[in-house]
């Protein structure tokens, strides 16, 4: 480690401001504020994240990384949204003294995905804590005025899809925490890769924007994630197990141990989106999903609530209901995410 | 304290929620993103503050005062751009078990404000640390296109202002330190209260638009942000020390004390706005004080920069330079504010 020896403008100038360099809205760094536009017939879609070291990422990942992830789960929710990506914020809370070389890696991971997804650092702030190092995200983003998607609109009857595939994120984490899987190196490095590198669906978002009913991102886990879904739109879904998309590499898995399906379903991080859509639709999810070369599976159905609360069932390949577990229902398990 | 039984969307639906009531855009807070409209000749202002327990509050703070205060800095920001406030993120980062109490006061204190400022809350996240509570606040605001303050405007020969008054939080935070000070108890609330509930200057800033030439709000000590201020636009400044205006309270201290006058200037938290403007504005920003029923007062001047970097001087009634030290000029003095 590298102690930083300047003070906090320095650190911003030498860090930071190169990151709002091609950001004329960000005034250089140097105001109280950013300036953001949208156009006339457009609004802004705003969410910010927290991570916390120790809990949200493992204090020891290369923090190119930590960055791009802290700032890919923000620029999910915005896809989720079906919105399109403006720039950011960031609130960089870091333990004293200041890591310059865990910075520099840090700030360079933001550039190469300010680079990939075309946006920039509007401002933030930068303050010193006694505890782990914290990071705030708040994404900026736009829609065309009044034409987002949301967590409230799916309808009874709706198919409920679920793009990519689901699980691999969690099975990177195992490896990841030393839970040895008998895969080869490339597997390992693909599934670390999706737990560490998540994708944001920013695409699938834009485009299904007057074609799905409901969406979120998959953060929590998919049965928890779509569970948000029905209690916000008010039903139920039911999902075939044997339907969910999984990379070849956790099909073999699930082959080895039948128990691990559930955990593939529950464990989260995979940032795909989980959405409904009306059956009627179907044709043009899947031209969609093919303009953008990205799966797009249909997982089961919505219908209305059967008794008094939404819920999300899940059945196996003889229509046979599964015991789900909470399946990651329960949040404050340790990490809070959203 | 109380330990919060229940699970993160328990908490926020009990304390986060109603506080987002007011607020279509917010969605309930139940999607992953919110949604911000502004005109067709407007554009969006954003800043970010970070606040941790012990660094930028005392832990034993009242919660309400904790809340209001940190959004107040993030509205101080809003003013210093001259725009009027929308709405903000709240990233709530708790030390786990959360304490259902303090949240309770928190969220009192936020709706409060969100009264006081006529906002809402749109949206955030919570989440556990094993370190200090920690909060970012992202605030928006609005601006007519193009029409905004920044420090970046002043020009040579500009005078140079401040409004209220400057040294009142520092004294506040002494008291509350146990640094005794001789005043009485109405006295000593004042001056607390200028301390933990700093009131943001937003209709002046929104008024100071095309009059005022460059202007920041003073978080870090007034010599220290005037310094900001000349930094970016590339000038030098010059305060008469007798200028700068100060409470009864505060003057009474002086003159026990002539010493305390650079730490009144050093202070900070005083959340005045500092700004500059051409001497022939002088009259308009007088009626704009007034109409305001604000102290506004002509503290210095500024000139071209005299010796390659921008420099603030600081000189006594007989016009004779005082040593002013660093004056704040320092960051991570183990706070970071900014």
């Amino acid at each position: 480690m590298a102690a930083w020896q300047g003070d906090e403008f320095g650190l911003i100038a030498r860090f930071f401001r190169p990151l709002a360099a091609g950001t004329p809205g960000a005034l250089g760094l140097t105001d109280d504020a950013a300036i953001v536009g949208v156009g006339a017939d457009e609004e802004m879609v705003i969410t910010t994240d927290a991570l916390v070291a120790g809990v949200h990422f493992l204090a020891d990942d290369p923090a190119d990384l930590v960055a791009r992830k802290a700032l890919r789960t923000n620029l999910s929710d915005l896809a989720a949204m079906g919105a399109a990506p403006l720039g950011y914020t960031l609130a960089a809370i870091l333990p004293s003294p200041v890591d310059a070389d865990w910075l520099a890696a840090f700030a360079a991971g933001l550039a190469a995905d300010q680079a990939e997804f075309g946006i920039g650092l509007l401002g933030g702030d930068t303050t010193t804590t006694p505890g782990p190092l914290t990071l705030s995200i708040t994404a900026l983003g736009r829609i065309r005025r009044g034409r987002y998607l949301s967590r409230g609109g799916a309808r009874p009857g709706d198919d409920v899809w679920v793009s990519g595939s689901i699980g691999d994120a969690w099975l990177g984490l195992q490896l990841l925490q030393g839970r040895m899987i008998a895969v080869d190196t490339e597997a390992q490095a693909a599934l670390v890769g999706r737990y560490r590198l998540p994708v944001p669906r920013l695409a699938l978002g834009q485009r299904l924007v007057g074609v799905a009913t409901g969406a979120l991102d998959v953060s929590d886990g998919l049965l928890a994630d779509l569970g948000h879904l029905c209690e916000v739109s008010g039903v139920d879904a039911t999902v075939s197990l044997d339907r969910v998309p999984l990379s070849a590499t956790a099909r073999r898995q699930v082959r080895k141990d039948q128990r691990l399906t559930l955990s593939l379903l529950a464990g989260g991080d995979d940032y795909e989106l989980v959405f409904t859509a009306p059956p009627e639709a179907a044709p043009t999810v899947a031209a969609i999903a093919g303009e953008l070369g990205l799966a797009a599976t249909r997982i089961g159905q919505t219908a209305g609530v059967a008794d008094g609360k939404p819920r999300v069932r899940v059945i196996d390949a003889a229509g046979q209901p599964v015991e789900a577990g909470n399946g990651g229902w329960q949040h404050f398990r340790g990490d809070g995410r959203s």
